[in-house]
Formats: C-alpha cells, structure tokens, sequence
C-alpha cells in the first residue's frame, strides 16, 4: 500500500510526492509545478492549457482546489497534469460513451418493444 | 513469478538484483552505479544526463527515490537507467500521441459532419 501519491504527465516521467508535507493547494502546487518545469502554468488565472487534477478512490477525475484541502488528502488516489488535447479527448470519450450508452437504449427499447 | 527486479540499460546486457537485499536508496544506486560502470551518475544534483527511474506494477514510469524505501521495495516492477535521448524520446512519443489523438478527434468530427 503506498502512502506517497503519483504524479503523471504524459511525455514526463512520474514522480511521488507525501501530499500530507503540504500545508495547503498554493504548496502543493508550487512543488509540482518545479517537479514538471511547468513554473506559474497549473494555476494561471488566464489559463495555460494544462489541466491540475486528481483521480478520487471512486476513480473519478476531479479538478484539484475544490475541496477543503484536508478533504482532498484524505480522498486522492492520483494527480494528473493534464494537457488541453487529453482534456478534450476525455470529453469526446465521454461523448462516445453516452453515445453508444443511448444508442444501446434505443436497441433495447426497441427489441423490448418488439416482445411486446 | 520473479522475486529478482531486472535493471535495464539501452545498449547493456540487463541486470537482476534482489532490491530487498539493500537497505536504502544510496546502496542500491551505488551497486546499480557499480554493475553499469556509471560511478556517481546516477544521483548527481548538477544532471549527468541519466535518468534513474522505475517502472511500478500500475506499468507507470516513476522517477526512483521519491517513495519511502520500504514502499519502493514492494511496488518496484522494473528499473530503468534513462539517457537523455530515451528522455527526450518519450516526451516526444508523449506529444505525438497527444497530436494523433487530436487528429483523429479532427478527422472523427469532420466524418461526423460529413454523414449528416
């Protein structure tokens, strides 16, 4: 069981980091943002095209800073920087699976119908 | 199942040590250091150019030293000695497949389109 938590971003080889040595989001932040050389990009107000976010133990993928910082110690699996491309693909990703998810629903709909 | 952990270098016969064999990080990069004739490369603070690394059994390439020991020693799969090529390499494969994912989003919405 690890207690140290993964760091990724594609093309960069991973690091781990205690996230319980940090105080608050601003540290944490700072850390991974010299980790990667990614200096003032995760947290740019006007946004830099790289996504800051963690995965929960229910494996969902959530934006990191939301939460009351004891909170998310206590609930992130992994933290992933994410790139503006890998945020997109998640959405068409997402967009397929409901796709394919409805179009199941009719499919089912129908041959339910087709019992009847 | 292997209980030895395979050290690979591109261009050197590979390795196989028993991690829990050494007692911290030091020795295991001094014995590593010894076996590829890479004396002080390994943990040099002004870069040598080599990336000491591992692979963990979520198949995730991490750099080696983060972890407590003691957790390294049990989720270690392989170890890899990168140049900076390899580095440099896999950032590169990094983006290529950022590119091609964004393409085929491209190329996916444009046939999308066209069917309509």
């Amino acid at each position: 069981m690890r207690t140290y938590t993964k760091v990724q971003k594609t093309g960069s080889v991973g690091r781990s980091i205690d996230v319980t040595s940090f105080k608050n989001y601003e540290e944490l932040c700072s850390a991974i943002e010299c980790m990667f050389g990614l200096e003032g990009l995760l947290n740019d107000p006007r946004g830099s095209g790289w996504k800051f976010v963690y995965v929960d133990y229910g494996n969902v993928v959530l934006l990191v800073g939301d939460d009351p910082w004891e909170e998310f110690v206590g609930c992130v699996g992994c933290i992933r920087i994410l790139s503006t491309t890998e945020v997109w693909q998640m959405s068409e990703e997402g967009m397929k699976l409901l796709n394919s998810a409805a179009m199941q629903g009719i499919n089912g709909t129908m041959s339910e119908g087709g019992r009847l």
